[in-house]
């Protein structure tokens, strides 16, 4: 375990490297007006102190594998939230879970539940903990025991001709896509947490990936689940068992452990590719480039994947570039000094990011029908070596969140999902907002702006705002600005977290959304499946 | 209303003509051993006699428009399917709604609601009344009113930027159509009842049509809905709204009137085709074509419509053309010797109708992609021509239903999906199933197949079955015939009425499908909703 970040993301030996980036750090000090030498360093983890866990050990251990260590408490205690990543960088874990317990198959999941409910313990499924709403953390004054399912990672079942797999939720995104990719398969899910989240997590959360344009997002993938209960199992049967009723399934897809335990999946997998091309184009103005997009994915030939950088994020990607030696060097020089001689500029303009997957038949076919659409819209195309340093990064900008924080920079991101007629006015107020926001707590802040996850009707508007940390301020001022957002958000009819959960961070908001009637549905539901509330309480429905 | 056949499909003055179609009666004579005299003329309407309506028509009529003529009510009482055309054309009416009313509006919906809740009378929404599984039949020994939403079928709102439109209900297929195709649209839902349907009928009942391949089905078109239940109006906000949390709006459709009355959706429309071409292959067996048709769907550029003929359907098929004169017939003589030579017979093989839908460079590549696949199947490309003629007939066959019952023939369709693998044994069994069961009765029958709803996991088989009508045994030897197709297709894995909706015809079987735990928790869903159970009694979940 000892191998992960425990107040940050990921892999512990792994870091994001402004050395190699030597314009990265100057394009932030400028942009928020940092001297450069501010520092906000994670406090030392042997003086953080937890209270003593309350549950008879022995008791558990009869279950299955548990543990209590203060590593794996802390570790289990919170999500990778922004509010989490402050409260560890300041040693605050005041409610971790009692014991983390891992559990090998679905009978002893199912014997933890009951366990739990005898006992009356909440219960918090727990995936890879990547979490960005607060969908691990204990927020319960009962007995909390937080359920680890990485020892349930099998691949069970594949059914080749079917192209479906029955797979347990602890697997992990790499672990599975190696299993997959091995045998000529993909399942082409590829969120911000791929590299450590998990299957089960995906669907508990209703995730999307990079590549959702081909391949769907997590809702679509999945044909079938079981579900352990504290009122028994539940098993939707897969494939084509959908058709009929009201979809028992879609109930269980987006249930973040509230419902209960995914013991297993049946997912939809996909031959894999056999090209994979990437391609960058450069539009005049974001508005340009979200014509183009729009138009896109309203046709019947759409990239797997499509992310497009407004004209500050484009700056910023190409300030953040690896300094490039060498001939490789001469190249980037001779290409910007190209660009300036056709009137381009990186410096200016909005990045859209490509990528094709499939048979070259289809790559090729879909690729002439996508660029000729870029260019009625006035592309200039920057070929492929620019979208391929995108697709080396797309795992790191998380690295990079836990680098500004250690040099006193806050960075977050809120995702508002909304339809293309309300697009563009939305992105305007949600800039403004986080803008005004900043001002108001006394922060410059920077805004980057994206757009992904298009569909026929809209996009999801991805803002990552950095400003700097103010100590003592530090979950002040990240909320101002975050409700700042929320708020026009919803003001504008956009859709707030599309794609990373509700958890308590956004209870509130699910309840406004489905309003009162529609709430209390779901609750209906809550309540027939978990009627002791023990399962992950206060995440997805507000605190009983 | 009397423009409608009250015993039987659509149009009073649309008939099935064997005139036309002089070999597809002799076909159906020898295939079942018939005489060609055979009569199973309908009861005069004018002799059945209703039970008295039991409401107060003023207290009705102050809350929207009623009406409890017999025409009326017997148009109401029951549904499309076999056992409905037999008890209509024996005058077995016994059970009609004691009214229909036909509210303007949502506020007349609640109305109605609140009115029927006071009164504990029960409520059916009725959309075209096509049901087959018994969806609008009154089954309630209380007052039974009759909800037609025909009143209620604007379109309420488009967004073209979005291409998403706000639809009333009880709008029907080609009314919607038409108003869309005017303003360069479509929904792209063609199902087998799309003349005789509508656009709530089609939620409410999770059905498919025949381009689903590239519309989808109308659970993926759907995106928002409003829904009026005793318990209130429930709003399930649209578009980017459902990418958290468990899918309210996916309990809502397939709901088959049971929790609410659906008063408005919000649906994704698409820019109508510039092209549709269609296309007609050979193949040498049913089983070259299945392995063709997975390969194409398994593939990321598929038509819009695939439909696959089994032997037996494929000779039916070509037996029910109608008959070409002059020139044309001159064509298609030569066109059967010019087969002929190559080793080649319409007589013999599996017909697979290909459309392919979309602007021209889409159409084009696409289709020479799905060609390519057939010819690696070895088909043979049979052109435009045949492919067209199925695509006249396409909504025919229910007519065709009404002219073989007029002959003494049953002919009904049962629907079953499952996965690739699964499904050439599946097919063996179910036809074998439908034989033997036939054999106990004593009757001949003809088993015509085809593969439909073509998906990347599997499809969905579409047996059709002749036999001859034996007067008083009309329903017990359906029941059989139907019940063996069932049994045989639960133990096989199929799904069973994957496209037609649950009704009372399957409530028994979607309840084993869901399970104990499963169909509990759907079922305190219609608790929260409709407490007193006044919605739609004894559809979807069994009777209280």
């Amino acid at each position: 375990m000892k191998q992960f970040r425990w107040y940050g993301w990921g892999s512990a030996d792994r870091t994001y490297s402004f050395e190699e980036r030597p314009r990265a750090w100057q394009f932030i000090c400028s942009a928020l007006n940092l001297n450069g030498d501010e520092k906000y360093p994670p406090c030392d983890f042997d003086h953080i102190e937890l209270c003593a866990s309350r549950v008879d050990l022995k008791a558990l251990h009869a279950l299955a594998h548990t543990e209590t260590s203060k590593y794996i408490r802390v570790f289990h205690g919170y999500g990778k939230s922004y509010r989490d990543l402050i409260r560890l960088r300041r040693g605050e874990i005041f409610n971790p879970p009692d014991a983390v317990i891992y559990p090998d198959d679905e009978d002893q999941v199912q014997q933890i539940i009951r366990y739990c409910a005898a006992n009356d313990y909440a219960l918090i499924p727990f995936g890879g903990g990547s979490s960005v709403v607060g969908g691990v953390e204990p927020r319960d004054r009962r007995i909390v025991i937080s359920l680890d399912l990485k020892r349930m990672s099998r691949v069970l079942e594949m059914d080749a001709l079917a192209q479906v797999a029955s797979i347990e939720p602890g697997i992990w995104g790499p672990e599975l896509e190696n299993y997959l990719n091995a045998r000529g398969w993909t399942l082409g899910h590829f969120p911000q947490s791929f590299e450590f989240s998990t299957l089960g997590g995906w669907i508990a959360t209703r995730s999307a990936g990079f590549a959702s344009t081909k391949y769907g997002t997590i809702e679509t993938m999945t044909l079938g689940l079981r579900m352990a209960t504290p009122a028994g199992m539940i098993e939707t049967q897969s494939a084509q068992e959908n058709s009929v009723g009201p979809s028992l399934l879609q109930l269980l897809i987006g249930s973040e452990g509230a419902l209960g335990v995914i013991t297993r999946a049946t997912m939809r997998i996909r031959a894999l590719s056999k090209i994979a091309n990437y391609r960058a184009m450069l539009f005049g103005t974001f508005a340009d480039g979200v014509a183009a997009v729009r138009d896109i994915v309203q046709s019947d030939l759409a990239p797997a994947t499509i992310q497009l950088l407004d004209e500050e994020d484009t700056r910023c990607f190409f300030a953040f570039r690896k300094q490039a030696r060498g001939l490789q060097g001469l190249v980037e020089t001779t290409e910007s000094r190209m660009l300036s001689t056709l009137g381009k500029s990186i410096e200016q303009g909005a990045l859209l990011i490509l990528g094709f997957e499939g048979d070259a038949y289809t790559v090729k076919v879909t690729e002439n029908h996508v660029l000729a659409i870029c260019q009625d819209h006035g592309a200039f195309d920057l070929g492929a070596r620019i979208a391929h340093a995108w697709f080396r990064d797309r795992f790191e900008s998380p690295y990079l969140r836990d680098a500004l924080m250690d040099h006193g920079v806050m960075m977050d991101t809120f995702e508002t999902a909304t339809t293309w007629g309300n697009l563009e006015l939305g992105y305007q107020k949600l800039t403004h907002a986080l803008s005004q926001a900043a001002q108001e707590v006394g922060a410059r802040i920077l805004v980057l702006t994206h757009l992904s996850q298009c569909r026929r009707e809209g996009a999801t508007l991805g803002v990552t705002f950095l400003a700097p940390i103010t100590p003592h301020q530090e979950i002040n001022h990240w909320e101002h600005i975050q409700r700042a957002a929320i708020e026009c958000s919803i003001d504008h009819g956009g859709a707030i977290a599309p794609h990373s959960g509700v958890g308590y961070e956004y209870a509130f908001w699910l309840q406004q959304k489905l309003g009162a009637l529609g709430y209390d549905t779901l609750l209906s539901l809550k309540k027939r499946l978990d009627p002791k509330n023990i399962m992950n309480p206060g995440k997805l429905f507000l605190p009983a």
